[in-house]
């Protein structure tokens, strides 16, 4: 992942990463929230952004939100940096076609897919230094003939990444995801050491790979309260996240034995910890939500190209009141930004 | 619960609470966190503090701590308020005999709940007007042979309180709980409609008659992601908890339908609930120890009398050693002053 020799000729700080923002699915709010947080002069400051996404789309976006920026489409891989220029690569090369924002469409769904295709190919040649995705809608997605369960199952496809999974991260707290839309009741036979093993696998791989981290802490979040206390309240810390916790640590990697969930994650707060194993959702999201709301990002860790999404939806109910904030978006550019450039320290060139 | 007529006569400010503050387990961090609270002044100007517990112990642990403070023996119920006095009120009127700290032993459990008796009685007669509870430990309190599985279960049976629950307030959040030590697996069995319904009462009991809000409106947090996603993550939230919610509802009580934990304490964090119902230990107290780590206070619901608690043990590990943060003693005399006020407004007398 290291970028091609010839750069593009017409960027004005060459040293700035060239960011990827992918649309996601037009008839939601990705534009909004792209032409709001481009409109912003700081992330110019960081990163050379390059929407991917609908020419037209975007044009119309920044005209109703009277933003004070001239769309401007990009040819191949060229871009530029220029304030009050939003550069858009349209894969498509025409518009999309009348669509209702709001709605769930085949057409907008296949836009949304091409357009990752795209940022993908891009930034497996090295023309662009990360990706960010706006959100796409499964339910188009999935009109428009591609059944997967979401991005990041598609992303690994694309790259042919046999071992994924999500990092959220928020405020000072970095967690990676042992499972995620799992009922309670299927928690415990959802919880595996196989797959917590390789939660910690991946947050280590974050850590050190994307973060720099050289020996990273890994807190392991316990089930039960109080870790179980010695199996009076569950047995899921012996049987087996103590067990992965174990095979981690005899690996190398410095994962905690498992900690009682309600002091872990402000330990970690205050730098006990560098990143955190959390089991399910709530369990990692109430913490990050408390610290982060409306700036956590995703990334996915384990791909060979770095990408980081908002952690919202396409919102279908407010498309068009200009009320998306655009606030998780500019928090995964700033992320993609520094993991490029911590990519490209690591990386020699 | 009104304060009787004939008042103690040497108060310097009869308009402030007596409250009448527990040792706990002699044997634990109870003496040490009471000795460091009260030296504070800061707890004077709004209270008058006055210890139940053992004389000989508290000198004892002042002098230990090298406090400036002078430990008296108030009779009866008389106190006073001195900067620079602590005044014990000693039930046992001797002193409890050698023990060793930090070790569980028949005799400071018993000293532990002669203490909470006292405190009770006391209370019931009006003499003082809430109690904050030190630690004590179950497994003493067992040898002595008090079977109860805690605090809260011998308070609500020396008081006759056929329905009683706890809230912990941290910060912004006050949070009561519809289980505790429950492992995540029994969860789904546990969390019965009437168990959440009784969780929703005492949260509005709690609201109204404590805090003094005339119609507080109640967070129901859900127990799968994204409230189990219209069934499909868990139909617990449809089965259980929304008819626990609609009968509070039609019971007059403003709580809302199951709700999404991960974004509903940062909501109530900033003000869009007066409470919330959570359903299980880390649920509630992932939020409560982000926002206010350490000084987090345990109130008892539906009891007779004012009763707060650290939320605490006795920390047998660090007792001796002058370690023990008094933070959560603070607070929760801070907690019972301002709710004893409350009540005193809300009680004509």
């Amino acid at each position: 992942m290291k970028r091609k020799p010839h750069k593009p000729e017409n960027l004005d700080k060459p040293s700035k990463p060239i960011l990827g923002i992918t649309m996601g699915d037009p008839a939601g709010i990705g534009p909004e929230v792209i032409a709001k947080a481009l409109a912003q002069t700081a992330l110019r400051r960081i990163c050379i952004p390059l929407v991917i996404g609908s020419y037209d789309v975007m044009q119309r976006t920044v005209k109703q939100l009277k933003l004070n920026l001239t769309v401007e489409v990009v040819k191949g891989h060229a871009t530029k940096s220029g304030a009050g220029h939003l550069f858009v690569l349209d894969p498509l090369e025409r518009p999309i076609g009348p669509f209702k924002p709001g709605v769930a469409a085949p057409e907008t769904g296949a836009a949304s897919v091409a357009f990752i295709k795209k940022a993908v190919h891009l930034a497996q040649l090295g023309c662009i230094d990360g990706m960010v995705t706006a959100p796409i809608n499964k339910e188009a997605m999935h009109m428009a003939g591609y059944h997967y369960p979401g991005h990041t199952e598609l992303l690994a496809d694309l790259t042919q990444t046999p071992e994924s999974g999500m990092m959220i991260i928020g405020g000072p707290l970095k967690i990676m995801f042992v499972t995620t839309h799992v009922a309670i009741k299927e928690l415990p036979s959802a919880l595996t050491q196989a797959r917590i093993e390789k939660g910690i696998r991946l947050a280590h791989l974050a850590l050190t790979s994307l973060f720099g981290i050289r020996k990273p802490r890994i807190g392991v979040a316990a089930l039960n309260p109080h870790a179980g206390e010695h199996g009076l309240f569950g047995d899921e810390e012996s049987r087996v996240i103590l067990p992965a916790a174990r095979a981690a640590q005899a690996a190398g990697i410095l994962a905690s034995d498992p900690l009682p969930a309600d002091t872990l994650f402000g330990k970690t707060a205050k730098g006990e910890y560098d990143g955190v194993v959390a089991l399910y959702h709530d369990q990692g999201l109430i913490p990050l939500k408390m610290v982060a709301f409306g700036s956590c990002v995703n990334l996915t860790v384990g791909l060979p190209i770095i990408r980081t999404s908002v952690d919202h939806g396409t919102a279908f109910d407010i498309v068009g009141k200009g009320i998306a904030e655009p606030g998780s978006l500019v928090e995964a550019v700033k992320l993609a930004a520094v993991l490029s450039q911590n990519r490209s320290v690591h990386v020699p060139t």
